[in-house]
């Protein structure tokens, strides 16, 4: 049995070199972490709520919340939606809607949450810096 | 001002109660954490990645691989390609390929790469077991 580093795989196919290639092997690693809580098939917390969730308290509604991260009304509200009914007390408490649409803040609940959210990410990068450290040295300069 | 709970936007959009509505109420909070490492606009190392040299091992091809996490061979195989340029020294050895295409097997690099990853989110769980347990105890039971 012949064995070949990977490449050797080009001469049966041979895409065109990926337009990320020359940032690939440029750019220094950077590591990211994503937890998401699921309930059955639904995430009910994950890095998407997290975000919209700081995206409401800094804008102060879901609409300006959605622009600002460029998502629909409909998903920023149906992603609200779907966080608030998956908590005990909701994260988000939304101003009586004049013609625009009311103004949203968040709860504790939901100040809670992404301290909470924010500090595993960090936590989790610190607990396992061996490990990535190891990983990193495997890649590309 | 009067505020509201989240819920009364509900007045404004009510949108179909969503198909997830019933598991969310009735599943167990599951947690997963997932790491990603960037070069540049490239995931060099992510989910995607690991779960396909896993297959690979597995399967022993880059195409039964690809089926078995119901992906095309193109893209699985561009994954590995990607992979493999942001390493130092590559994480799969292709066998010379006959008409069936060849197999593809990890190496001790490949090898240590899926041992590291999932110790990460292993490592990750347990490291950040207090706050998970504060978000997970903030959702319905």
């Amino acid at each position: 049995m012949l064995l070949r580093m990977a490449e050797s795989t080009k001469t049966r196919f041979n895409p065109a070199k990926p337009a990320g290639a020359k940032a690939l092997t440029k750019a220094r690693p950077e590591v990211r972490f994503r937890m998401r809580i699921r309930k059955g098939d639904v995430v009910a917390l994950g890095p998407g709520k997290v975000d919209l969730l700081e995206a409401v308290r800094e804008h102060g509604s879901i609409s300006a919340a959605a622009r600002s991260l460029d998502m629909s009304y409909r998903r920023a509200w149906l992603l609200i939606d779907e966080l608030n009914q998956s908590l005990k007390s909701p994260a988000t408490v939304s101003e009586q809607g004049g013609q625009s649409g009311g103004g949203c803040m968040l709860t504790p609940v939901g100040e809670r949450i992404v301290r909470l959210y924010r500090d595993v990410e960090a936590q989790a990068q610190k607990a396992c810096a061996k490990q990535i450290g190891e990983l990193t040295r495997l890649m590309q300069p």
